[in-house]
C-alpha cells in the first residue's frame, strides 16, 4: 500500500530562531493583529510503500531520527495518511 | 482567546522541487525501501489571539496570501487548534 506521510519538523521551543521572529515582525508591519511567537521550521510530505500504516509510521519516525530532524534542536511530528 | 495555528507550505505537484529531490536519494542512501516522490516546504506555527476559531482560520488564511506562501509556486494548508 502506498501511505502519505506529513512530517513537521520545528525548532525546539525556547530555542532563539531568527526566521520565526521575522515573520512574526512582517505580519505585526503588514497589520495582521494578535500574533504572538511564531516558529518556522519544515513540512516533508513523503509518498511511502509499506505493509501497513503502523509500518509506515515507523518508517518515517526512523528517517526522522536519522536524516530529517536534528533531534538537538528540532522536534517532529509524523502524520500517516491514506 | 489564543489559538495555534499550524500552516504547511509546499511547491505544488508538478514543479520542480530539487531539495525533495535531494532529500529522497539521501533516504534510498540510508536504505529505506519504498520511498516514492518527496517534497519539502516550511512548517509554521503561530499563536494567535482571535475571538473564535473561524476567526482565527480566516486571519491565517490571510497571512499565507500575503506573506507566507508564493500563490504561483505553493499550496499551504491551515489548522487551527486549541
Amino acid at each position: 500500500m502506498t501511505f502519505r506521510v506529513h512530517v513537521r519538523v520545528v525548532p525546539r521551543p525556547g530555542l532563539l530562531d531568527p526566521q520565526g521572529q521575522a515573520v512574526a515582525h512582517a505580519l505585526a508591519a503588514l497589520g495582521f493583529p494578535g500574533v504572538g511567537e511564531v516558529r518556522v521550521g519544515r513540512a516533508i510530505e513523503l509518498e511511502l510503500e509499506a505493509d501497513d500504516r503502523a509500518t509506515a509510521e515507523a518508517a518515517a519516525t526512523a528517517m526522522c531520527e536519522r536524516l530529517l530532524a536534528n533531534p538537538v534542536t528540532e522536534d517532529f511530528t509524523v502524520a500517516v495518511e491514506g
